[in-house]
């Protein structure tokens, strides 16, 4: 988005473990604690023991709430007062909407036309105001700039923040917390918020975890930025997981290159499977782009060819997965 | 069933307390903790402060693994040696194959023939033999008999059984454990053994809280069997609340007699719609039976209606709910 104050990568300074603490602090008596729930099942198909950090259960029914309200409540009054302006197609708008009605002022969403109806309906039920515009960067931004200007609003960008990814970092913190000795944590990438906290809020309590990004193949834009070192956009992202099809921003590239392991891909098909496969025997409702998370490790020998350090206790290895939100429209689900 | 021995209901003494904290003791090294999950939306629509205890994410998906472990890990050796044989048209029968594969040995699930392919394939999941029988309680008599006969397996009533009522008695015990001042509890009612349960935990640890069975008014032998002050069968039972068309049994009938406030019954629309909106609020799932404990909190007034003893602080009523399981065909949804 636009008007994020840029950054020079090279110095860069993330969001330190001090402003994570006070994200904590400020969100928590706010957020639910998500539980961390297992699976025998899911063990036994991936050969590791699984520990799901469960934001499809939080407020809002994603992270998202994470860091728009540790952004929104953060702010001064005279910051606040005029209101909140953001762009969002999904999750980031909901969360927007709810925390800004915490904090009692008007929040404005920019949406696609082309969004879905059920989550305009979300962002309506939080007392959020719609704005909507063509599907293109270009109307958005536009859009965006004249509601900034019409109304005074505080924007806050999706991810491109370090309010916001101290917030979405607070979710790792806390399975890191309970689960203290993970070998590795899984989360999906899209625009980079959620894995670029999810370094942050895992290394800083365990530093030698590993952290591995996930990602649709039809929306390979982290793994395309990291493999070249330069920012790639995304031109096309016709995924089934329609919370990622944003691509990286400098704050969150600049992160990701410091401290992800690995961005690992996974087709529509694996997606698809996934999701199901966790509705199924875990009881719980995630949406596409949560699966994406848990997807690569389900395939026999996926989790051998991580070359993760060996336990040493021998036992198979402890893997946190980072279930990122629970928002599907229960009358068209991606299965027959 | 038929085997149970028959009790004399004005000298039946339930499981004590002891036994239940005998069983929890023995259980909870296997089963899940479940969490206890809350809901701004569904606060807001039912006027009450809402505690779910989520066994539909306990191991094999329902509170059924409470009872059948309790009693398949109580035997002794010789008592378990050639296995264990049930009948069950679903969770019951994946409970017990599962604790008999903890256990080591066999088990038989005597099924109806129109049982759900979803359910049969879940009890084969976990090791157990099917044998499929006319759906009438005839049939099913003669087929546990035989097996009995044939193969000396130990037969584990559902519900009629005091070491399955003492485990599912556990489920509200940890809820009054972790919330320790609800004013009242809801659990769906069937054959019994998980309100019986319910009244015992929860009664075993505030003994002023009160509880409610909830019952589809098409399957309502419960509330038939209290109002009259005999026990009633259940000739039609044509609910979708697929896990509740069984009848209470001479012992939760008599536990049911002397600690249970008042059974509520509740419409097929109700079922439906209260479990399409846990689905899409709280974003996990529940089967239509979980469905029928929330359906009778969110018609307008309907808390007021329970004439509960208001709270000395003044606030809103704080009030259990117990989600029993989550097993449900995905490609068969109840709703369009």
């Amino acid at each position: 988005m636009h008007t994020a104050p840029s950054i020079e990568a090279a110095s860069y300074q993330p969001p330190t473990w001090e402003a994570i603490l006070a994200a904590h602090a400020r969100i928590a008596p706010r957020i639910h604690r998500t539980p961390i729930l297992t699976s025998i099942s899911l063990n036994a198909m991936s050969g590791a023991q699984l520990f799901f950090k469960c934001e499809n259960l939080q407020k809002t029914g994603s992270f998202k709430i994470r860091g728009a309200s540790n952004a929104i409540l953060s702010l001064t009054e005279s910051e606040a007062a005029r209101g909140i302006v953001t762009q969002s197609s999904g999750n980031h708008g909901a969360a927007v909407a709810c925390a800004a009605a915490w904090r009692g002022v008007p929040a404005w969403i920019v949406m696609p036309n082309n969004a879905s109806a059920v989550k305009a309906k979300a962002i309506e039920g939080y007392g959020g105001k719609i704005v909507f515009c063509d599907p293109t960067v270009t109307a958005r931004k536009a859009t965006c700039d004249r509601l900034q200007a019409e109304t005074g609003a505080h924007l806050v960008h999706p991810y491109d923040d370090d309010r916001i990814i101290a917030g979405q970092a607070t979710a790792a913190k806390e399975l890191l917390e309970e689960i203290g000795d993970l070998d590795a944590v899984f989360a999906p990438v899209s625009g980079g918020g959620l894995l670029s906290g999810t370094c942050l809020g895992a290394k800083g309590i365990r530093a030698e975890v590993h952290v591995f990004g996930c990602e649709p193949a039809r929306a390979d834009d982290a793994y395309r930025s990291l493999a070249s070192g330069t920012l790639q956009s995304q031109d096309s992202s016709d995924t089934i997981a329609d919370g990622l099809r944003a691509s990286l921003a400098p704050r969150t590239f600049a992160i990701l290159r410091r401290h992800v392991d690995r961005i690992l891909l996974v087709t529509e098909e694996e997606i698809i499977s996934a999701a199901r496969l966790v509705w199924e025997r875990m009881k719980i409702i995630i949406e596409p782009s949560s699966a994406v998370a848990i997807a690569p490790l389900l395939n026999p020998g996926a989790v051998a060819s991580l070359n993760l350090p060996k336990r040493p206790d021998g036992t198979a290895p402890r893997l946190g997965v980072i279930f990122s939100g629970g928002n599907v429209d229960l009358s068209a689900l991606p299965w027959k």
